[in-house]
């Protein structure tokens, strides 16, 4: 069964972080995930195309930000939060902290 | 005397932020600029082609973390971390708090 290649915790880059969750719809992964994990593509992926929906899983992967591990036919996917929190610590509830925040500012406007 | 926009905090969006940080050099700017601020240009340039340079800081400028004012001759730089950290609380100082261990770890290795 084909599984995915992920970096080590050590090899963690914090452009590559910054990169992954500068895309709103991988951002958006991201904050769907830090409140239910793992969880499968289908949920995650909108109507966006199955092309796509790889690309940003792959960016998210490569960042270190998403494990993905094949399940039969399923993709199960999760937070690689204790090792981002080990790596950098405050950093992905900074950035989850603020992603909240745009959604409360854009409820209330 | 010729003068640059900058948006208002409130139109600060963290994509743009996290964009505009992930970038090395552009990390690196809001890294020194954390440490002595206000500064101009010519100590933040490095060896990097005047052009490089202008688009580097439109993009910081454009994402709300760099307020440019021009002085005479001279283009004065500054942090806007009032203002971020009011919008975003805490994501600054846990990007550069990253971006400090990044530089500790490749010291230590």
């Amino acid at each position: 069964m084909k599984q995915y290649e992920h970096p080590p915790a050590e090899a963690f880059e914090l452009t590559c972080i910054l990169h992954a969750l500068s895309d709103p719809y991988r951002l958006s992964i991201v904050q769907k995930l830090s409140v239910l994990q793992p969880q499968p593509c289908a949920p995650l992926q909108g109507d966006r195309p199955k092309s796509s929906v790889s690309h940003h899983f792959s960016v998210l992967r490569k960042a270190g930000l998403v494990r993905t591990v094949v399940v039969g036919v399923t993709h199960m996917n999760s937070l690689r939060n204790a090792e981002l929190e080990a790596r950098f610590p405050g950093l992905l509830d900074a950035i989850l902290d603020a992603a909240a925040r745009c959604v409360e500012l854009s409820a209330n406007s």
